[in-house]
C-alpha cells in the first residue's frame, strides 16, 4: 500500500503541524478543539477501537489528509482527550487536600468528585484505567511516563488526606496509611468494570455517596 | 515456517492426548501435573509472556513435542492453573457465604481469606483479574464464558451475604447490596495494580484485615 510514502508526508504535515501550533493561531486552536470535540463523541458512541480518523474527519467535513495538519494519530487525539481530564482531576484531588475541610470530608469530596468525573469523562477515563500504563506502544512512552507520575500524585494525595485525618484524630489507623488509600482507590476504580452511566440504575453520585459513607464510616475514628 | 503442517500434527497428537486423558492412566496424570508445576514456576518468575513451551519442556527434562502430548499450548496449561484455583475460591466463597456465621464474619472470612489467595496463587489470579475477559482469543472463548459465570457466582455471594447481614440487622444498607459488593471486591481486587507477595511491605493477611476492618466497620448497623 501507501505505507512507504507516509512518514515522508507525516513528517511534511508534521513541521507545519508544529509550526502552527508554535504560533499561537486562533483559527488553528479553534478547528483543533472542534476536531477534539468531534473525536471525544465518536470515542464515547462508538469506541476507540471502532473509531478511525476517517470518521473523525467526516464528522468535521473535512479528510484525513488535512486532520494530519492538527493530530499525528488518533492515539494522539485520545492522548490530549484523557490528559486534559486526568490533570483537571489531579489538580482537584491536590486542592482537596490542601483545603481546611477535617480529613473525612476531604475524603468524601474526593470520592464523590472522582466517581462523578468517570460519569462525566465516560469512557475515557475507563479506557485509560484498562490500558496497561506498562504496555502502552513504543512510541507513547513519555506520555505514559509522565501519566504515570499524575497517577501517584493522585495517589500520594490521598495519603496525604488519610494521614493528616489519623494526625487530627478524625481518622482511625486501620492500616498503613498508603494500603488505605489504595483500598479507597480500588473500590472507586474498579467501577470501570462494571458501571455504564448511560444503562446504569444507580447513578454515579448515589454510588459515590454510598462508597464514601462507607469508607467514612469505616475509618471514623473511635469516640475516646 | 512450518506453520502449514502444524495443524496436523497437532490432530494427531490431539487424538493421542484426548486418549490418554479418557483412560485415566496414573502414568500419564503424574507427568501432567509435574508439567502443571513446572509451568507454575515459570509463569511465577518470568510472566506468562516470557514463558515458551520451550522452557516448560526443558524444566521437564523433555522436548516440546513431547509436551503437546500432554498439553495443546501455552494457553492452555495457563487455563487449567487458573481454572482450578478460581473454581476452588468461588467454592470457598459459597461454601462461607452458606455457613452459619453472622454475615459480618462472613464478610470478614471472605476478604481475608480472597487476599490470602491472592498472595498464595501469585501472580496467577491478578494475570487473570487483568486479562480483559471481553477481549480474550476466539478459541478461548468458551474458558471465557465460563469464567464469567464463575465471576458472576462469586459477586453473587457477596451480595447475598450483604443481604442477609441487612435483612439481620447486622449490617448498614448504606447503597444497594450490589453495588456494596462491587465496592467490596474492587478494594481488593484492585490490588492485582500494586500488590507482590514478594516485596511488599506489608503482607497480604495485614491487608486483608485492614481492609476487612474499614469494610465492617464502614457498614456496621448503627446501634438502635
Amino acid at each position: 500500500m501507501s505505507d512507504g510514502s507516509k512518514p515522508k508526508m507525516e513528517s511534511g504535515i508534521g513541521q507545519r503541524r508544529a509550526q502552527a501550533r508554535g504560533q499561537q493561531n486562533a483559527a488553528y486552536a479553534d478547528r483543533r478543539s472542534e476536531i477534539l470535540a468531534a473525536a471525544a463523541k465518536l470515542f464515547k458512541s462508538q469506541g476507540f477501537r471502532g473509531t478511525s480518523l476517517v470518521h473523525i474527519a467526516d464528522q468535521v467535513g473535512t479528510d484525513r489528509a488535512s486532520l494530519y495538519y492538527y493530530f499525528s494519530s488518533k492515539e494522539e487525539l485520545f492522548d490530549v482527550l484523557v490528559t486534559d481530564v486526568v490533570k483537571k482531576n489531579l489538580a482537584t484531588a491536590e486542592g482537596i487536600r490542601d483545603s481546611a475541610d477535617p480529613a473525612p470530608e476531604k475524603l468524601r469530596k474526593l470520592i464523590v468528585g472522582l466517581m462523578e468525573s468517570y460519569a462525566e469523562h465516560y469512557p475515557f477515563l475507563y479506557v485509560y484505567l484498562q490500558e496497561n500504563m506498562a504496555h502502552v506502544a513504543p512510541k507513547r512512552q513519555a506520555w505514559a511516563r509522565q501519566m504515570r507520575q499524575v497517577n501517584r500524585r493522585y495517589e500520594t494525595a490521598i495519603t496525604d488526606i488519610i494521614r493528616m485525618g489519623i494526625d487530627e484524630g478524625s481518622i482511625k489507623a486501620a492500616g498503613e496509611p498508603w494500603v488505605l488509600a489504595y483500598g479507597v482507590m480500588g473500590m472507586v476504580s474498579w467501577t470501570h468494570r462494571w458501571f455504564n452511566p448511560n444503562t446504569s440504575e444507580v447513578d454515579a453520585r448515589a454510588i459515590g455517596e454510598s462508597y464514601a459513607e462507607v469508607i467514612l464510616a469505616g475509618l471514623a475514628a473511635e469516640r475516646g
